[in-house]
Order: C-alpha cells, then structure tokens, then sequence
C-alpha cells in the first residue's frame, strides 16, 4: 500500500498547491523505483513548468533526487570547492579555473558533462586531448584531488540517478525550461558531489538559456537558496552571455586557447572571468588571502594543468587534432565590429561537428568556429573575421546560413557591457 | 519523416498558443499509431488542462478523434436521435426516455457506458435484468433500431480508439476534469454512432462533475457547439444534480423505479425530466408534434420498452434480483426532511456495491441505497429514510460513513429549486 497516490500529487501542483515534504519525497523514490509510470511523472512536470514550486518545495526536491543515489564523502586534505556555469558558447573556464584554483590550494572536484546543442560540454573539450580519459572511478577521484587537487571527470552513473531519469523524459514532453526543475536537477547532481562550496555562473543573453537578466537572476537566486538549504556555501556570478567567450568555440580549439590562459597570455574576457570566479570559490574555501591573478601569472597554474592532464593519461604538450578544411568568412566593409552574437555561433559551431544533436552523437575534435575579431576590433572590409573548422566541408553551408545576421560592422564601437553582471550570495 | 515533432506540439501549447489543424490532426493519428509516446500526451494533456483550447481546436481535435475509428452509418427509415447525460446520482432516465422517444416515432442509437465511481453507468443497471447483453454488433444494432426503434448497448470498439486511449491515460495523470478535453470525449463518441441529433443533459450540483452552474454552462456550450460543427444538430439542458433524480440509487431498484414510470407511475421528478428530454430530441427530430407525457401516459412507451429488452435476451416481466442484506436509517427528528446530498447517497451506493472503483470490478444488481423521503418531505422521528442494500454486509459501515452528513431535518421547507435550469441552442 503505498503512502499516496500519484494522482493526489499530480492534482495538488495542477490545481496551484503545494508539495508536501512527505509527497515530494515519496514521489521521487517511487518515479526512481518504477512505481510511477513515466506518462504520472509527464503530467506533474507539466504541471510543475506551469504551477511553479516555492522555494521550500525545491529544496525538498533536490534532496529527494540526491537521496535517490549516493552522495560522494570527499575525504580531502584540502577545502573542497566546486564551479558549475549553465552553458555557453566558448565556455571553457573550467579549464584554467580547476588548475588555477587548486594551486591556490583548494581541491576542486569538477564532475562534468557532454555538450548538448549550440553549447560545448566541457569533457568533450578535453577528450581532444590524445590520451585523456573521462572517466574516473571515486577512488581515482579521490586520489587524484590529493595529489593534484583538481579533477574534471564524467560524474558517475550513481549520483541521482532520480535526475537523469527525470531529465532524459524532460526533453521528449518540453518540460525542460522551468527554473524549478532546471535548478533542482543541477544542484541535486552538484550537492551529490559532495563538495563543501559551490560557485555558479549563471549565463544570460543570446548564446545562454536564460535570455534575460530577470530570468537569470531568478535562477541564479533559486540555485544559492538550494545551495544554502543543504548546507553547502554558494553564491553565483551572473554573467553576460551576448558574446562568444574567448576567439575559440569548439573542443580542440578552446583548450588551446585554455592553455594560453594558463601560460599568463589568452583572450582577456576569459581571464577576467576565470580570476573573477576564482576569487568567489576562494572566499568560500577560506583562501581570500590567496590572490588567482598572481598565481596564474606565476605559472604554478600551469603546472597544476599539466599534472591535471597527465594523471588522467593526456599528454598535456601533445599536438591537438587540426580540422581537415577551414573555410574563411570576411569583413563585408570596413568599420567596427559591432555585434557577434553568440547563439548563432554556438548553433556554427554546432553543425560544423563541435556539438552533438542527440546525446549519443559523436563530436569532432577539431571542429568549431575560431573568431578572428570580437566586438570593438576595428576591421577592414576584406579581413578574415571567423574561421570556420570542420572534418566534414558539406556542412559548411549550415553554417554559413546560422551566421547570416550573426555580426555586424558599423562606424562606432558598441557600448561597453561589463562580464560579469551581478553577484547573488545567501 | 513526421510532419510535427511532438516536442513542438507540446511547446506550442504549454506557451499557451493554439494548436493549427495540421498539428491536432497529425498528434491524434500520431498517439493512435503510438508515436507519440504516452508521456508526451500526458504532458500535452496537462498544458490542455492548464492552457485550454479554443472552440475552433476543440472541434477539431473532436474530429481528429472521430477520425481516429469508425463512424457509424445509421440506414434506418425514421429519423435518429440521441440522448447523453453527463452522469449524476439515480440518473436512470435512459431507460423510460429510449423506449418513450422510440414510441414517439423517431429512432434512438443509444450506445453507452458502464458505471465509474459515484455515477451508475446505464449497462450495470440493464443488466440486472435476467438474460439481457449488452454487446450487439452493427447489424443488429441497425435491425433492433428499424423493428423497434431504440438500441441501449455497448459503444463498439471501433468508434474512437483516439478517445479510448486518452481517456485511459486522462484516469491516472490527473487530467480528467478539463471542460475541452471532457466535451470532445463525449462528442467523439457520440458523433461516430451516427445519430443525426443529440440532446445533452448536463448535470450540475453535488452529484455531478461539474459542480456549480458556471461549469456546467460553459461544458454545454462546449459541447452544443462541437456538435453544430459536425453538423449534428445539437442543444442541452443544464439540470439540477444537487438531490439524486428519483428514489431508487443503485442498478435493480433503478430498473424497477423505470418501469414503473413507463407504466405510468414513477417520481415526479424523473418523470419531468424524461419528458422535457423527450420533447428536445423530438424537436431535433422533426417531430414537435407528438407530445411525449400522451405517449408515456398511453403505455405505447412500456409496450417499447417490453420489446427492447426483449430484442437483446432479457425478460421484461422477470424478477429482479432483491439484496441479502437490508439495513435502514431512521430520521432522526420530527420535522421536513431539508436536505438529501446526491454525492453522499452516490458514495454511499457505491461503497455498498453498486458501482465500481477500477473498471475491471464488478458491480451488484441488487445494492444500492432506496430514499424513502425527498427534500419537502414531513418526516417523524424514526421513521425509515434510506434503505441500504447489499450482497456484502460488511460495508455497510462505510456506506453509512458517507451519510454522515447527506441529510438534516429541519422545521421548514428547503427553498424551491426547478430541475431543468438552462437550456443550450447553438
């Protein structure tokens, strides 16, 4: 006999109610368990995208989804503190910041995941790295967060399994772009992870999932509240996602251009954000005494990389794949490069084999867009603006029409839009 | 390759968009052939229930339904006319309205359901009468129809799959009370049987599903107007279910209370309400000229209703099965009886064995509950007031658990309240 049925709960949320602590619970151990059927579980996530959960309710939810598996017990030396963005394009920050934050001291536990659409997923960046392996069992995990501190691995297939359930049925009945069911799968996933503090970066703008501020600062909001409830140390950047991060958007390319990060060069949004968020985790580790930008500068990030890579089986001085074909587009006149916007060159990058459609697609390692100018670069009609790298040339004609209004040239520089937006804490 | 994608039909909807023609036809052939998988219309379901549709998607998707089977083509000489009720408590008028409108010369293709819940369904209560079926094929449905001129049986299994199959899902993602979903179930179903001509009554009160007057009002246009779409000539009475309709609530009893209206007898109540029925499917009908109290009063309505159930095996004239157990419930004070809640004596009739919880159980001919006072009656303390029957005596203290609170006794009157309130044209 079970304690309720399904159809009470899925009537309370649709007609406005809220969950009790005991529904939510059982609810998620009986979806997780088979006892409520996936066309129940359809319903209230309709019902949910449309009713809304208060705050109170999604922590419950994200606790019933984390105590739906394990939940890692990371016995580290060093303060453990972890980074999740929401997508981006070009959003390779977890590249330099997991290296940079660990020679800070802290030890940074970065379980990753596969890009899905027009954003990168980190570990398909490193798995262009000849040699390096994402998966990693909790032993090596912990191993290697000692020795190194830093590791950016597939999270393992025990950690809330309730939310991979959930999220595979999300995506075949639209229920994916609801700010509760959105945060409580990312903080069950991170809290499950069992570090002791969180930084978010919460994207906003055309390349983001979030297309406005107020969007993102309610999720940002509802992500430090989950945070908070579970007794983890959060606090999220919202940060401007209009612009690719970086020249580099694809897999081979961004870590790259990663590397130039971590030996004191690169793009300088990239290290404006990856100091800025490295700075956060930090504070919440108890190091705020530790200045990233120095260490950056001094190399020892650097190091951290090459051990980081090398412990994993990558050869962190390997040559790169490079792209069979390169197509070039250029700068239609001469003038200022006003916009680049970065959905369209997300969704470039994508059909030009750096993303993936369906999530058991393959990706191509040296595929992506490499932008030659960014917004307020002066440019001459003619210049080389992108670079277009793909294996597979027949799709550079998908690509091209994604870019067709994806920049533009005009007599004045844009307005200035800081990075980072806005900080939200506890 | 699809015309749609489920996902965007889903979408649409959820945003609260309409659903093209295009789309609505392709998502119910789609769901028949399986498709669109179950929780994907679970989802669309819930974004219906929340977001409703227009009486141009409605339409539609009530023909997409139809559509989705067979639709019936009556040869039959006279003209064909249909009666729905929405369901209430000791809602037997089928049974003197089929045989008094058939008598009245048109012809009545009543293919209807069983019983779910507190609402008794018309086949549970004809098959209390020893040898009756309820499963006639096509042909004997239009042969019974032409010697006879009315047919209450079974809905065929050909007529809107579609329906079958949502209503299945409807029952367990709690998405059954949605005025477009409900109204173009009934409509599918009934416009596939074939019938040039429907009267609706839809119940409003305790008793029935639609519980105050607005519902029900914009159920009956829902449905008058699905019905002039489809060029079945269509109109509803909305008709008070707060009191059960007559004494007699189970399936026996309910037989017998029939027969004797049909002879002539018979609760004033569900004699009106027979009568003002039969005068709107006469008119539908072509047939304003006959006046249907002349015909119940003559006996010709009897005489049809001794041939019908005749036509499909069952003796007109045999016993009716008597229950084991009989347990009474005596007023409680000297006064005028005030109130008789229909949902309570519903409940309690069902508890008792008349109606079903899963559509697999069965149900008891004999159980039910028998008023012995209306509302306006002087009663005197102790003086019998509901006769519980049942093959199952053990549940008798649930029954009278439900009545807790179904009657009171007061020293005047209750207000007047007509039993036909509105009446819906297209």
């Amino acid at each position: 006999m079970s304690a309720f049925a399904a159809v009470d709960v899925i009537r309370a949320k649709r007609d406005g109610g809220r969950l009790s602590d005991e529904q939510i619970d059982w609810t998620i151990d009986a979806y997780t368990r088979g006892d409520i059927a996936e066309e129940q579980m359809a319903a209230l996530a309709m019902a949910i995208f449309l009713r809304g959960m208060d705050s109170g309710e999604i922590a419950r939810w994200t606790g019933a989804m984390i105590a739906s598996g394990e939940r890692l017990d990371l016995k580290v030396s060093r303060p453990t503190i972890d980074k999740h963005s929401t997508g981006g394009v070009g959003d390779k920050i977890t590249l330099p910041l997991a290296p940079l934050v660990a020679a800070c001291g802290a030890a940074v536990p970065q379980l990753s995941g596969r890009g899905l659409g027009h954003t990168g997923g980190t570990l398909d960046k490193l798995e262009s790295i000849p040699g390096w392996r994402a998966a990693l069992s909790t032993s090596e995990i912990m191993r290697q967060l000692d020795d190194v501190g830093a590791v950016v691995c597939a999270a393992t297939s025990g950690l809330a399994p309730a939310d991979k359930k959930l999220y595979a049925l999300r995506d075949v009945t639209s229920t994916v772009e609801s700010i509760p069911l959105i945060a409580s799968s990312i903080m069950s996933k991170k809290i499950a992870e069992g570090s002791a503090g969180l930084v978010l970066d919460v994207k906003t703008g055309s390349g983001a999932f979030m297309k406005t501020l107020p969007q993102a600062r309610e999720l940002a909001r509802t992500l430090v509240e989950i945070g908070t409830a579970h007794g983890v140390a959060t606090t999220a950047l919202i940060t401007d996602m209009n612009v690719p991060l970086g020249y580099a958007v694809g897999n081979a390319i961004e870590v790259a251009e990663s590397v130039e990060v971590l030996r004191g060069g690169g793009p300088a949004d990239v290290v404006e954000l990856t100091v800025a968020l490295a700075r956060e985790m930090l504070a919440l580790a108890g190091l705020s005494e530790v200045d990233p930008a120095e260490v950056l500068a001094s190399g020892r990030a650097y190091e951290t990389w090459c051990r980081m890579i090398a412990a994993q089986g990558g050869d962190p001085e390997g040559a790169l794949p490079r792209p069979e074909h390169v197509h070039v587009v250029e700068a239609p006149e001469d003038g200022v490069l006003s916009s680049l916007d970065a959905y369209s060159v997300g969704v470039a990058a994508w059909r030009l084999g750096a993303g993936r459609a369906r999530k058991e697609d393959p990706v191509q390692a040296a595929a992506g867009v490499l932008c030659l100018a960014k917004p307020g670069d002066e440019v001459k009609a003619g210049q080389p603006l992108l670079e277009l790298h793909t294996d597979t040339p027949e799709a550079v004609p998908a690509a091209l029409a994604a870019l067709t209004d994806a920049y533009s040239v005009a007599s004045e520089a844009p307005a200035f839009t800081p990075l980072v937006l806005e900080t939200v804490r506890p």
